[in-house]
Formats: C-alpha cells, sequence, structure tokens
C-alpha cells in the first residue's frame, strides 16, 4: 500500500495537502538508476553551470510561491524564508562560479624527470572527478539552504555529481515545488531530469544510503538519524563516504573584561541569536561560559530580562515542540540549577524561549550534569558560571565537538585571547571573537563542520571548499597528449588554473 | 602473560631472535598518551621539518644495518632494500619540503564586506590544524617505505601529528631498530621521543584503534585486516576518519594493434612487472586482458616462456607462501582456465610464479569466475582473451576498485584511446599508458588510491597530497590580528603561500 505523504501545518498542526507518497525500495532504485544515467551527461562543466545558474533564476522567478509553500509549512516566517532563498540562490551562483573557475580540479602536472634521484620519474598529472550519484538528507530547519535546492545539492552538481535527495517530512511541499524547479533548469541545460531525483520517506532514506550505485551522502541533522545513516553507510559492501552534519552545542565563552565591559550588550546579542528562528538553527549558541562576580551576574540578569520579552514561537513540528518542552524542563529539573526564564508552552502551538544557569563546579561531578552538554534543539540556553580558569577548563574539557566556539574579550584582551582562541578551536571548526554563530556566510573560507558529532567526516557543508566532498582524484602517467582529458593537456586548452613542477 | 615477538626468517622458517613483547592494552595506552603528551610540541613547524630531515639522515647513515635487518627477515634481497631506503629517505625529505613550503596548510583569507550580497559578510580566515594522534598499520611487503618510517609516518609527522605505528609481525627487528632511529631524531628535534611509538601485536592493533584519544588511522594491508580496523574505526562512539589501502588487482588491458605491434616487449614488461618482489607488490599487475587472434596468441606465449624462466623466490612469511601455493591452485582448477605456467613450490621456501588464462566469455557466468577478479598476493598473473570492445567491457564492469589501471595502445592509437582510458579511469585512480603499475613515483601528482577495496577513502598514501589525510579546516570569523595564530594574521609574518580574495 502507498503511504502517502501530507504537508502539515506546524501553526494548528492540521494537514494541508497530501503531496505524494513514499518511495518503495523499487522507486528508490528508479531514481537512483535515473541519476546514475545522468553522469556522463553532467561531465559538461558549462552545463553544470547552466543548471546552477538556472536553477538560481527560477528560484528567484517563483519567490512568492516558494516561500509561501515554506512558510506555510514550517512557520518559519516569510521574512526569514525570502532571507534563506535569496541565499540560496546565491549560494547555487557560488557553485556555478567555482565551477568556472575550475580550481576545484585541483589540477596539478609533474613533468617526467629522467635524472630525478633516487629513481627517473614518469610524467604524472592529476585532478579530480566525480564520485558518482550523490544521496542528500534534507534538513528540517532550513526548508532551502539545507534541503533540495541547498548546499548539498548544489556542491555535488557543481563537482558533476547526479543528485537523489531524501525530502525532509516537515517541507515536502517544497521540496515537491524546488525538485520541479531543478529538474526544470538541468532540461533547460540540456542535461536530463533525472540529475536531480526526489524520494519521501524514512525507509526510503535507509534504502537510498545502501543503494550500490550511491556513491556518497551528505546529510543534515540529529545525531541519531545521522548516526544510524552513518552506520549504513560505513556497513555497505562497499562503504562510501558519509558528510553528515548532526549536533552542536556551539559553546561561547565570556571573559570577565567583556562581562565588564558590556554585559549589556552581550545578554542583548545572545538572545537575539538563541531565539533567531525559534532556536532551531544547528549554530544555535546553546552553552554561555559566563564569569562568577559581579559583571556576570549583570549578564545573567540582563539576559533574562532580554529573553522574558521575546515572544514565543513555532517549532518546525509537534515532535520537536514535545521534546524541546521534555528537554527543557528535564535541565530545569537538575538540582542546583536556576531558572531564571522558564521555557514553556506558549499559548496555541508555541513555545517561550528558556535560560537556565548552573556552576562550573558541577561538572566535577562526572556524568551528573552531562545532560547540560547534549544539545537542546529549540530556544534554550545553558548558562554555566565559572570561577577562574580552571574552572572553565573543567566544562572546555568535558565538551564534545562543535561546528562554531565563541569568545567574547575585553578591548584590551586581543593578544591575550590567543591562547584560549587555539583552545577553542581544537573544539569546533569555526572560531568567532565578539560575534554570534548563527550566521554563516557563504565564501572561500567558511568551514561549517567540526570534531564529532558536529560532523562525522573533515569537511564542510558550506562554502566553495564543500564541493571537495563529491570528488576523488585520478592520476594520468606517461599518457600521449591526444589520449589524455582536456583538463590534463600540456596545451591546457580549458585554460584551468593548475600547480605544474 | 607477556606473549614475545620473534623475528623469523623466511628463507629458512626458523626463529632469529626475540625483539620484544607483544602490547598489552596498558602498553597501548601509554604509547598513545605519550604520542598525545607531544602533540603540542609538534606545532613547531621547523621541528617537524627538522625531524624528517633527522630521519632521513640517520636511515642513510644506518643503511648496512637496516638493509640487513631487512633482508634477513623479509628475503626481499639487499638491492632492493637499498632502493627502498633510499625511497624512503627522499619521501621524508619530500614532506619536510613540503613542510616548509606551507602550501597543504591551505591558507584561504576572505576579508570582511559590509556591502556583500544577500547579506554582509565578516571576515573569515582559514587554514588547516593536525587531527592529532595518528595509528599508523604498517604493511608486510615494505618494511621500510610503508612501515615505520613510511608514508603515513611521514606524512603524518608533516601534518604535526604524534603518530603510534603497529609493526608488521614479518619485520619486527626492522621496525624497532627504524622507531628507535626516529624517536632519536625527534628528541634531536627538540621533540619527545613519544612523538612516534611503536607497538607489536594484533589485540594491540585492535586497542589502537578504539582508542579515545586516536583521532585518524593510516593502513596498508589485506582487504580483511584493514575492513575489520575500518569497521572498528566506524564503529567507535566518535568515529574516525580510517585510510586503508586494501587491495588491488591493477588490471591491464592489451589492445589488438599494440599485441600485433610489441607482443614480445609487452610480455616482457609485464613478467617482469608481475614477478618483482616475487609479486608482492599492492600495484602487481595481477590481471590483463589481451586480444584474442594471432597476436594475443604470441603475447601469451612469449609471457608462458619469459615467465617459466623466473627463477623461483621467497615470499615474506609462511602463511603468505601457503597462501599463494593454494590461490594459484583454486584459480588454475577453475573449469576451462588454461595454466600454460603452473605457479608452485620451487623448493626450499621458494614459489614459483604462474600464468593462467580465462577466456572473457567465462564472467558471463554470474559469480563462476569471481576469484579470478580477487587478488592472489605472490607472482601470479591471470590473463583473459576478449574478442571485441563487448567482451572487455564484460570484464571491466565486474571489476572491483583499484589503485591502478594500464592499457597498452599502439603507436597510432593515442587519440582512439582517450575513451578507454576514462573507462578505466572509473576503476582506478591512477591510469598509465604503455608502462607498468610497479613502481610509485613519491611527487605532488601522485595517486595511491582508488575506489574500493583499493582504498577506504578518496584519498593518496603516497605523494604530497597525502598530507591531507591529517587535518581539518579551522576557520577563524572576526578575530583581532593579536589573536590570531601567525599562519592567519593580515601580515603574513609566516610568509605561507595563501589565497585572498
Amino acid at each position: 500500500m502507498a503511504v502517502p505523504v501530507w504537508s502539515v501545518d506546524p501553526r494548528t498542526g492540521k494537514q494541508r495537502e497530501q503531496v505524494g507518497h513514499e518511495a518503495t525500495a523499487a522507486d528508490v532504485d528508479a531514481a537512483v538508476r535515473a541519476a546514475a544515467a545522468a553522469l556522463p551527461a553532467l561531465a559538461d562543466r558549462s552545463a553544470r553551470a547552466g543548471l546552477l545558474r538556472g536553477a538560481a533564476a527560477l528560484l528567484e522567478e517563483h519567490a512568492d510561491e516558494v516561500v509561501a509553500a515554506a512558510d506555510a509549512e514550517t512557520a518559519l516566517g516569510t521574512g526569514r524564508l525570502g532571507g534563506e532563498l535569496a541565499r540560496t540562490a546565491f549560494q547555487l551562483r557560488t557553485f556555478a562560479d567555482v565551477v568556472d573557475e575550475g580550481a576545484y580540479l585541483d589540477v596539478i602536472i609533474d613533468h617526467a624527470d629522467p635524472d630525478a634521484k633516487p629513481i627517473p620519474r614518469p610524467d604524472l598529472r592529476r585532478y579530480k572527478v566525480p564520485l558518482g550519484v550523490v544521496a542528500v538528507y534534507a534538513a528540517s530547519n532550513f526548508p532551502l539552504a539545507f534541503s533540495v535546492p541547498g548546499g548539498d545539492t548544489a556542491s555535488a552538481l557543481a563537482a558533476g555529481c547526479p543528485v537523489v535527495v531524501k525530502a525532509h517530512p516537515d517541507h515536502p511541499a517544497t521540496s515537491a515545488l524546488c525538485a520541479r524547479l531543478l529538474q526544470r533548469a538541468a532540461v533547460e541545460a540540456g542535461l536530463p531530469a533525472g540529475t536531480v531525483g526526489l524520494v519521501f520517506g524514512f525507509e526510503a532514506g535507509t534504502e537510498l544510503v545502501r543503494h550500490p550505485l550511491v556513491s556518497a551522502a551528505g546529510f543534515t541533522g540529529s545525531v541519531a538519524g545521522g548516526r544510524a545513516l552513518f552506520d549504513a553507510a560505513a556497513a555497505r559492501p562497499r562503504p562510501i563516504p558519509f558528510h553528515g552534519e548532526l549536533g552542536s552545542l556551539n559553546p561561547v565563552v565570556v571573559t570577565e573584561a567583556a562581562a565588564a565591559e558590556r554585559a549589556e550588550q552581550i545578554a542583548a546579542g545572545l538572545t537575539a541569536s538563541f531565539t533567531l528562528g525559534v532556536g532551531q538553527f544547528c549554530t544555535k549558541p546553546g552553552l554561555v561560559l559566563v564569569p562568577a562576580g559581579g559583571p556576570g551576574d549583570r549578564l545573567v540578569a540582563e539576559l533574562a530580562r532580554a529573553a522574558g520579552e521575546v515572544a514565543p514561537g513555532v517549532l518546525l513540528d509537534g515532535r520537536m515542540r514535545e521534546n524541546f518542552l521534555k528537554g527543557a524542563a528535564a535541565r530545569a529539573a537538575l538540582p542546583g540549577v536556576e531558572v531564571p526564564v522558564a521555557a514553556g508552552d506558549g499559548g496555541g502551538l508555541t513555545v517561550r524561549p528558556g535560560v537556565v544557569v548552573a556552576e562550573a563546579a558541577a561538572f566535577d561531578e562526572p556524568g551528573a550534569y552531562d545532560l547540560l552538554l547534549d544539545e537542546c534543539f529549540g530556544p534554550l540556553v545553558v548558562v554555566v558560571r565559572y570561577d577562574g580558569a580552571d574552572a572553565l577548563e573543567s566544562v572546555l574539557g568535558r565538551l564534545p565537538g562543535n561546528l562554531t566556539a565563541a569568545a567574547h574579550i575585553g578591548a584590551d584582551e586581543a593578544a591575550a585571547a590567543a591562547g584560549l582562541l587555539a583552545r577553542l578551536s581544537a573544539l569546533a571548526g569555526r572560531v568567532l571573537v565578539d560575534g554570534w554563530p548563527t550566521g554563516v556566510a557563504v565564501t572561500a573560507a567558511q568551514q561549517h563542520g567540526g570534531p564529532y558529532p558536529a560532523t562525522t567526516s573533515t569537511s564542510t557543508s558550506v562554502g566553495a571548499t564543500a564541493i571537495e566532498r563529491w570528488l576523488r582524484p585520478v592520476a594520468y602517467q606517461d599518457v600521449p597528449e591526444a589520449a589524455l582529458p582536456p583538463e590534463l593537456q600540456e596545451s591546457n586548452p580549458l585554460g584551468l588554473p593548475r600547480r605544474v613542477s
């Protein structure tokens, strides 16, 4: 029996429309085979750049429709979603530029050297080729930028890899709409519609990662879901790379000088950041280390005041709402934890943000307060008061890996903070000073990935280098010019950047 | 009870000397902790370059002793081992140059842009940092170049990662000697001796990959052993990257024109390549596709003649000898397979090389001849006769991933061969024309890695880019100059190559 897929309005909990059906194993197989059949056509770099730019233009052309669908399914608001659409289109165009530039091919040419020591050297020419079909697991919290037309899809297509997306159940209508736009862009660029496939359903997601013709996967979501798929990818007869972004606390350290200088400003920035998008960012600052003493007291008081004034918001779905309310209550119930702002039911299907405060000394008791170091998805922030460097380290030393870590430092502390930043860099892929982690710029130097469980690999899922995840090097040895791919020919007919020995 | 570790002479099967004991869990823990303690000191790039160059010089200074130990344990011969030592020293110095040059840090700087669209852009600066302690699993067949002082160790140290090597049981005395030289080089470079640790024993290898302070692993060896360790690495609470080189058939395709032009020359080159080092190369050409018809007949006849004249040789250990004799006999016993040269006992503990010949049509019967597509470690080559492009594809389509794939083509076939090379590039990490895969040059463009089971990742274990396996990116956002690591400071005090937007 075909299982229907419904679009649900999180503001009411009511079904909006039936979008389609969950994919059977045969459906998944068909989508993967169609994608695999598109691989040769994707070797055409200008067609790929055309697809990416065409998809950006179509998204913008249909912005009203896409944003309306996404808002109806996610309650994230049309303002935020309009921004996300602009960012998604920008990201698609950025990867088109990456394709055109060609540096990602990483061409290295070592000419033969018959006099080389200890032995003569052959002619070797290396570049990168696409891995094959990429499975993309869409996120709940970014229905565009980390979903069907998002960074995993854009970077995989840029690399020359066809994509099959497993849609997130929180926004099936948006997913179907975006997939149609991407397929149209593919066809308009002269590529098969199967270049981008879409499947619905939990079982389909498992089938997908196990399919023999799938060669890599990208994932954004929870630790439990991501780890299960990572394990399935590793257990295959032919294991495949699984680039998963799973979970992150995003710790923030406020120094004593920073708190003394600008407790109010930091509290305001923190409040805006941890409640942004109703706290549903992978980069939400979930743990803030605040110095014990007067300036820290002021910061916490101001944080409580500001957070208490934030309007309640609707979470992405009912299960998340339930998990958030349970998770916030469990943290608040820990002995010795203060609750200046209690998270809770905000009326209707909304939730109110919360602030809980613990002492660093609590972490000396092994395991008792580990719940505070476990990401709570939604608008909750855990403040830990520390008294001196040793107390700070006792908490940092217990932290799992993170996407980001931030320090708020005093005006005269830049040089003195180098050690703290080095310490934070061991815990995270991005280190910020005097800023908040919830914005993730799409640039060449971006790193959106960090030690496990932030990511399951050493890669980034945002920024130009995200393309590296879908490529592998191939070296050609002593191959005559006429038999070489154009990327490696001595005459460099494609005008690629390259390193030549 | 401590389990003794013996050095064994494969020429006699007799124990030579007791080298030490198998490491207990406590021994492994101590080695890993000593390595982890060395991590901060390894941040000094000039100390690392000094360690690598010092290790090269010490290896050369003690060349006679090292080569004698290795020959006594492996029977690979002092000529070959002298060459391997020179290559190993060259490799260590190459990675010292890589450290000095600093391109591996992959510094990317994006300046802030308040006018950027769709949103203002922060200042972002990215470089790469070492992952932490690396576990290295040494190979049997290269007691220097892929063992204690080999490419995994050299590239990990170059990246700034301390190393704990799990020695291969076939050359414990060589391993212990090389570890002492590396430790001396570390101390002379001002680094802790624990920078390079050494453990013996199968159980120790499992303990090592599971140790919480181990952050990555490199492996060269069998599919069964490598897959078991890969699975253990993936199953950890915190999974770690496992870069394993497991097994490879290294297919060679001879075109009809090539066979017609130079059957004798190809047969001679193939014989030298598949029997080099008694067939114990990861890059041994194990499967050769030869055209049906007269020129191919000549090639096979000449191959049989040349291979029949190769002197018997001693394999690395008794278990390998047994496996080789069994494996060669099982292949020869397949129905319809011809055996122009029977591999077998060569007297004493030697083995004679073998050639078996099958028809491509055999592979149309699903599974029946899969044994011929399974690597047989030692001096055996499987020749498959193909009649036309479809028959060739029917075999290529059944091949697993490989380190290398080669084509021998006619003098006028360069342009026509581009399609064949593209096909082979889907099967391997290195594609050669008119050459043999058994030499692996240490250069920037080298790729020694290919689709599974050739490797468990998309990386290379030889060449300058092998360093990438032990690094992860970290981005600094809006960090004041004085708080930045020197690698990322605007003034570029280290003079590093970098990309600046």
